[in-house]
């Protein structure tokens, strides 16, 4: 279909070209490509945009990103400076480009104070941030966002009614990359990624964030990190546990309504017509959008395989476009590749 | 149906009543009750079993059991313990009961020298292994199995010719336990077994534990532990990662093909239709296998989902039991419950 | 649920009372009971509604009714009166019972000005015919509606925005019977209605009626009367014909933007969740509505089974009422149940 | 996968040439093309075959066939034509290709010695008929196999332990061909080759044919014709009827049990791969056979969609290759194009 928009869409900043370059040599394939399609915020995206109906892509800064600088200034610093670099970038293209910004997470005001300039100046529509924060003096340490302490930046998503994407990041702290290091191939999308971010997400759920914040929106990648799958168990388990054990004091609604209210999930990565179909069926087409992962996974896979996935009319354009449109507001939003 | 086979069904040593009644205390309704049926090896039992169509349970003993014991020492005299003590319970009940052997899992050749007395003097149908040993002076490590130095427990398996379940248990060590504790009500079912067996077993799958023991069979729960949603996903990186970076080097076989020939799943604890119907498809219904997960779920829950649960009477019977009987070669099990 | 909305419940005229009874013997376990539940449209329904969950039920003549009467002034003063009656019914409690017109349907004019005078006299929803009509000297023919002929009616519907509901009838016509006594066990739900409906309403499609007009929107039961399972080889193979043989002169869309532009489904007498989930895919969750087809199901059925089908809370939702108050208006319709 | 059999493979005479290539003109883009793939049985589907993974085509001969002539005699005399002449094609590829008997089906004594002939003398794995007989005066008679007069041809099918595949063919009849014609657009594989076949293969459910013949081994080609998605529809209502009509007498067993004792479905021309996993879920991978229909269908089409399709590989090698090998005792099959 044309007029597509994509919400998983990574950028580098060209300054960090050699860091980039050796980052990209442990999964890609071609690493000059990689690294030029990663810097490049103009000809190649939209040029692939156009070949594949992508009308619309909302770009994020790469992972692990400001998520992986644990001095909270230089974390401050370069998210300031990412997010005016992209904010410039997407104004020359305002009907191609879009983006979330940018957040250092080590402390709640500071995240709330950048988010609200980036939305109200930069007419950014939410953030993206690389699950936990690298923090401590060694960087051995990671901050959560699923406790009260956060509730204030929490609240200002929801007031500046935007959603948070919470993209995985690669496993940290000198026990736990251990851990991961002795099976490094299952490093990233095989199977941390999806760790990281259902352990952050459902601590969110039990310990009460969207119970406090009754009109967050958050956003899941890679068709919800492997939750979906495990719908009725969880559900089963949280509601056995609220009647007897107290979760219930935190976790007042069941694993299905926050799916159905405040989380969304989408297909980046994720390029399975069956798995898509039981997302439709635990999670609903109305809380599932399309996106594509580059340059981690090309716009022809995710293009090729969405455009030709057997599914009803209604459903493909609700995924590909209309879901994001309420999301984002983007009522006027005009396909610009009809 | 009758003569269902159920294979991930909990049993404790009645000496650690007091233990077992405090456990209990974490996650069941009625303490009494669950350390009753978990201490029972007869009545209770064989009444569900005869009231739910299930012909044959195969026994093992309740998490974390041996592998929460760090002192090599004690988990072998433990392990030696409940092997001979549930030996005797199957004796009086050989229609109606079976066993997996308990073993420490310090020393891959103790843990073998066991595996093998269980199944030669014993008969016991195989292993149930509780993911990692606990080990080190104040128990905060963590013994895998997916490397080189356990070849030799794997061979001994395939030269038995039994499989090997791998359940889940809680995190330990410091560090991680405290990142749990922080979300604790996702410990266990609802999230953090499936991430400690989902890192175990795709960590022997990348690490050639199953190239190297080919004939291998490992059994997971839970429908896989989240395994079966990201098939497409892991498939798509692993052959990737195959063509650049070495990944083929200990792991020659597609995601695909170590499920259709090493591994088996259960319905343990997740009785949802859907769920089933998504396993059937990327898992196939050949290596699918009815379990109930007693008693930390009932007979109840368990039977009265699987026996109505829509599917072919073909695929009904091969989940519920002609899959185990191939499985564990009991050519000549006879239901008692027909 | 409560609050659902459903559209395929039957009654029948009190004093056909000997008729009905005769009828229910050829498929009802309880022929007094089967007559007694349609013959009322008061405290039986209201209780079983109460006790279930269903808020409001849109009435509608039994089949085969007046598409049985082969003698056109009869059908038509048969649907007058079936139609004066349940206007008076409806009335009585008009929270929790509308109406479908009964229209004969021998001549397109007359069943135009009868369904006009139902919506704006009695405030009728729509209308529901059961498939073909009968007609003839002796009652052998069958008049469809799939032709030009009948476009000044569709295009009243239209007019008057409200749907049509084509439900299924037995077979006539000497021939057509005699193929179907020698199988009768198939008559009915087993086969011969969908055989009948899709039938009638793929003529539709290919014949032009929705392109004539696009407006148009047409309510199948049962799920789709099987077209769904076939959406892909029915696309191949029109999509083809169109191609090169023609069919394309009259049916300029695709069969997936009929369904999703003119064609709902319900789940009257369908109560499978991988049927429901699997339409879900192919035909999506915004063109599906509950219904129970009472009294030839139970409430009990109908509705234990949809309030723990296995999806979405949203999808839920829109199943069991939004849908029904988009398609109808019914924006103030306030939940009587809840 | 390579080794696929495919079963609903059609062939014609070349004698026929001017009359195949009239008939072609209906549903075919280019006539010639179809004229001469339909007539070769030799180097075009070789080539194919080899190109797409088919190991082993059992042809048969082209709809409608022997079933279209209503002279008796005549039919006897072309049904043994086509199959001595299919029988010389055989033997000269017999690695590649195998053949069902083509049968008069005017009289069944006539029906069974020709089946038995062609098994035991020529080596048929099978017969493969059109839907009902063509017969009296002017042809507009249909003979149906699903009543008593036809258990002794069921007897030889189940003595020879061959299958018979029951194909469609068009409407034919006066009444029956009118109402077809003013929907034309639905003849063939968009709808009335499901009627059908649906009508008599459940004629021969509910009649009783599998109950005096429980060996009896009958094939439905595109998915099951629309059966399988009303399983549960059908299930219920059967079971109904059972307790309280009479169905019982003749019909004993539930549809899904005469699904996994006597039917199987082939993908013969449906290429849609969640229609496959609901069939999966509501059939069975065991009684799902690979097939393309070609030349109306090509192998391209189906090859392409199966060796792509996401399933498990063991199910893809089941419904590829190994049911057939089990179904047709080809034990000692070698996949010539492995």
């Amino acid at each position: 279909m044309l007029g597509k928009i994509a919400l998983e869409e990574a950028f580098a900043l060209p300054r960090f070209h050699e860091k980039t370059k050796w980052w990209a040599g442990m999964f890609a394939t071609d690493t000059e490509k990689h690294t030029a399609e990663i810097n490049d915020v103009g000809p190649i995206r939209l040029d692939f945009a156009e070949r594949h109906g992508v009308g619309l892509q909302i770009l994020s800064y790469t992972a692990p990103g400001v998520q992986d600088i644990w001095d909270a200034k230089d974390a401050q610093a370069l998210a300031v400076e990412i997010n005016d670099y992209i904010a410039e970038k997407v104004k020359a293209h305002p009907d191609r480009f879009a983006a979330f910004a940018t957040l250092s997470m080590h402390d709640p005001q500071e995240a709330a104070d950048e988010l609200r300039r980036c939305v109200t100046q930069h007419g950014f529509l939410g953030a993206l941030v690389n699950d936990t924060q690298r923090a401590g003096v060694d960087g051995d340490d990671m901050i959560f966002y699923d406790n009260e302490k956060w509730d204030m930046f929490w609240a200002t998503c929801t007031e500046l009614d935007v959603p948070l994407y919470l993209h995985p990041r690669n496993p940290t702290g000198t026990i736990y990359e251990k851990l991961w290091a002795d099976r490094k191939w299952l490093i990233g999308p095989p199977l941390s990624f999806a760790h990281g971010v259902s352990l952050h997400v459902l601590g969110m759920v039990t310990n009460g964030v969207f119970d406090r914040n009754p009109k967050l929106q958050v956003i899941l990648g890679h068709l919800g990190e492997h939750i979906p799958f495990d719908m009725w168990r969880i559900n089963h388990w949280f509601e056995d546990r609220k009647k007897m054990l107290g979760l219930g004091e935190t976790c007042k609604r069941t694993i299905r309504e926050y799916f159905a209210d405040n989380l969304w999930i989408t297909t980046s990565g994720h390029f399975s017509t069956p798995t898509l179909h039981f997302c439709m069926a635990e999670v609903g087409a109305d809380r599932i959008l399309f996106s594509i992962d580059y340059p981690f996974e090309t716009f022809g896979d995710a293009c090729d395989w969405f455009d030709s996935a057997e599914m009803s009319n209604t459903d493909r354009l609700k995924i590909g476009r209309e879901n994001a449109k309420k999301l984002f507001k983007l009522g006027d939003y005009k396909d610009s590749t009809a």
